[in-house]
């Protein structure tokens, strides 16, 4: 069997291509296929088109020595992608019993009868071996072609997934020398060509290799080696990863899939402490996101979204003066949320954000974008102002960045208690 | 000049063959150019590698009238798009004047000043027209070349619509023939087979085409047509909507890009009545969602997010013996918490959600999925049970479905009042 170094992904089907879908497929795959030592070169995405399929499937296959493809396995006559690797290497449809048997138990499954049009999904390529698929009906297909090894998914993440994880992955493992290993280490509170500067020989630097990527007030650095053993790549990385830390820690709240929620979760439990959140322009992204992550129960007591006036005088104790006087944003009006929050609750901490997010609202004096965030504790209550007004065009960046500064400024408190 | 039918979309940056980057670009120019009346026949992404890009923007030249790309304008030495079309063309990368003065005057901007290497984003083939960038420093080319027009932007969001909107539209609508047309229809409380076999008909008709798309508790028919005029287009596409809506109506919750948060809204501003919303399982997503929509205020009183029973207890008014014997996730507590937080806020409509979310928490008599929504108006309250367990792995998928069901028993609740 050849090595597989390298691969493309093609993405079928027309709903990608009136950007009527967003192909989170191709970036889950690249990511799999990456940790699995297998170079990713090209992403195509075609519609649902027998000729710009086959085009599609025999240019990859020419570069490649795997080709995925996600989507065009369901039973409808624009599913397209076995009836192409059928055109493409000559190999005719053949009914396989074993599919067959698979649409009538899914069904049975479902309690429906299959229509005449399901068993088109039991139809593949001769000598291509299925690929189960336990959470739908559509199965794929691994099949070897002049060197190429062509793996067909369902275009539905759930089911591609575990396809994948099942049956490509570990002949994938097989056939691969080596691996590639990454890490992202995540930063907050520094823009991201301030934080390339500190770091420009490590990004300059061939192997690993370290690349930038910043979104929404937060700022990500990969380290990336190849090498024999996930053991001998983490030796190459584990002195980077020190050099950067070394230089950018007051910074750093994480490495790969810890966000700013779960960062100030895992302090939070660490110190056996608790968090409310009393939110306005927000309006319920705080809580939302705290929440995402499981066992946010331990240490997440309760949210008090106060879209209006009245509901920050009568649920957190706003005095009716300080709203009229000051202004619902405005700094007396922050920590007095965090205060009653963390007051109402019984948290240990108490974490406010009151601004405006537009479109509407804004005022020569207090421009959309000008937001406060109000952090209390047992030791007295703090404010700071954001002035998001660069993003005054959009709401949501306005309540994202809101937020990702509000558990940073958290984290920050959090951490400096903790070194005390 | 050559008409434009046909496009292409070349998307360049390692970091999307990584998939540390979901190519949200290459959906959004779809859209915008299908719009535009033109097709779109191809997503391409290549890494940041000479050859590789070369390769790429030359085959989608041979197929295309119009090849856009995205990503590849930055500063640094693996930013290549632009020499990679001055290699792909034969026309010599040269210095524009415009384009150097245009760094100047961002960094001026922004405070700093610029390095020898952020010049070189002022290098273009010759012969290219350029974009301009408000919002950064790359600014985009327009090339004519063998009857393919090239148009390369950042890879940057905000700034490559921007920059579309403001250059490459106007100039496509120059250069096509008529316009496509499409109008999506939303639907919530039934399956994508179930509406699928109701429309049938219309799926299978060749113009206007009929599309259904399924996620998360709601489906979309997507119509749409090609036209010299867009009145045109109008005339073709309403009767085929009237006729989907006499069959669909009642599953039906508005169209484009309406969600069912904005339909609950329009509903609740329509009657001058107000909202609030108290949450469990959804920890603030409800309320996020609500207030997602600009103008919200209007309508949205306040969010409790009682995640704990003992909050559950003191601000919803919960009796401790009925958390105790129901459990927090039953129908007696579902329809307390909605009662609780219309009383408490003196809104209209009380709404609320308590469920497990997963991945810990379930027992065999209430398993993860197991969710109750509850509504209290004027007229007395009622609790829905929902079992989401089929989507018992995924935290998020039950938490999105959960909002979607409890948004939509709202509307329905609103419309049948409406009806009345």
């Amino acid at each position: 069997m050849r090595k597989i170094n390298n691969a493309e992904i093609v993405a079928v089907g027309t709903e990608i291509l009136l950007g009527d879908l967003v192909d989170t497929n191709s970036a889950w795959i690249s990511q799999r296929l990456a940790a699995l030592g297998v170079n990713v070169y090209r992403h195509t995405a075609v519609g649902d088109n027998r000729e710009r399929i086959v085009a599609a499937l025999g240019e990859a296959a020419a570069r490649s020595d795997l080709v995925v493809t996600t989507g065009g396995l369901g039973p409808t006559s624009d599913d397209l992608t076995h009836e192409c690797l059928s055109l493409l290497t000559g190999r005719p449809l053949v009914e396989y019993p074993e599919a067959r048997r698979h649409v009538d138990e899914m069904f049975r499954r479902f309690g429906r009868a299959p229509t005449p049009s399901n068993y088109k999904q039991a139809l593949f390529p001769e000598g291509a071996r299925l690929i189960p698929n336990r959470l739908g009906t559509a199965m794929g297909a691994l099949l070897e072609h002049e060197g190429t090894l062509f793996a067909t998914f369902p275009g539905v993440p759930g089911e591609m997934r575990t396809m994948f994880e099942e049956t490509l992955a570990p002949l994938v493992r097989e056939r691969t020398e080596g691996t590639i290993v990454s890490r992202t280490l995540w930063f907050a509170g520094i823009g991201e060509s301030a934080l390339a500067e500190r770091v420009q020989d490590l990004l300059d630097a061939p192997d690993p290799t370290v690349a930038p990527l910043a979104g929404e007030g937060r700022v990500r650095l990969r380290i990336t080696t190849r090498a024999a053993t996930p053991g001998e790549a983490e030796e190459k990385i584990a002195p980077v990863e020190r050099e950067i830390l070394a230089r950018l820690g007051r910074y750093y709240f994480g490495e790969d899939d810890e966000t700013l929620e779960s960062a100030v979760g895992r302090l939070l439990r660490e110190r056996e402490e608790t968090l409310a959140v009393a939110e306005s322009c927000t309006g319920g992204l705080l809580a939302k996101r705290l929440t995402d992550v499981p066992g946010s129960s331990e240490y997440f007591r309760e949210g008090i979204v106060a879209y209006s006036n009245e509901a920050k005088e009568r649920l957190l104790g706003v005095p009716r003066e300080m709203l009229t006087g000051h202004g619902a944003v405005s700094e007396p009006v922050a920590l007095r949320m965090a205060e009653g929050v963390r007051e109402l609750s019984g948290a240990d901490y108490g974490l406010s954000v009151t601004g405006i997010a537009g479109p509407g609202g804004g005022t020569e004096e207090k421009p959309v974008g000008l937001v406060w965030v109000g952090i209390a504790d047992r030791g007295g209550s703090r404010a700071h102002r954001l002035d998001l007004s660069a993003w005054a065009r959009s709401r949501s960046a306005i309540r994202e960045r809101s937020a990702n500064m509000a558990f940073d400024l958290l984290r920050r408190a959090l951490q400096k208690v903790k070194e005390a």
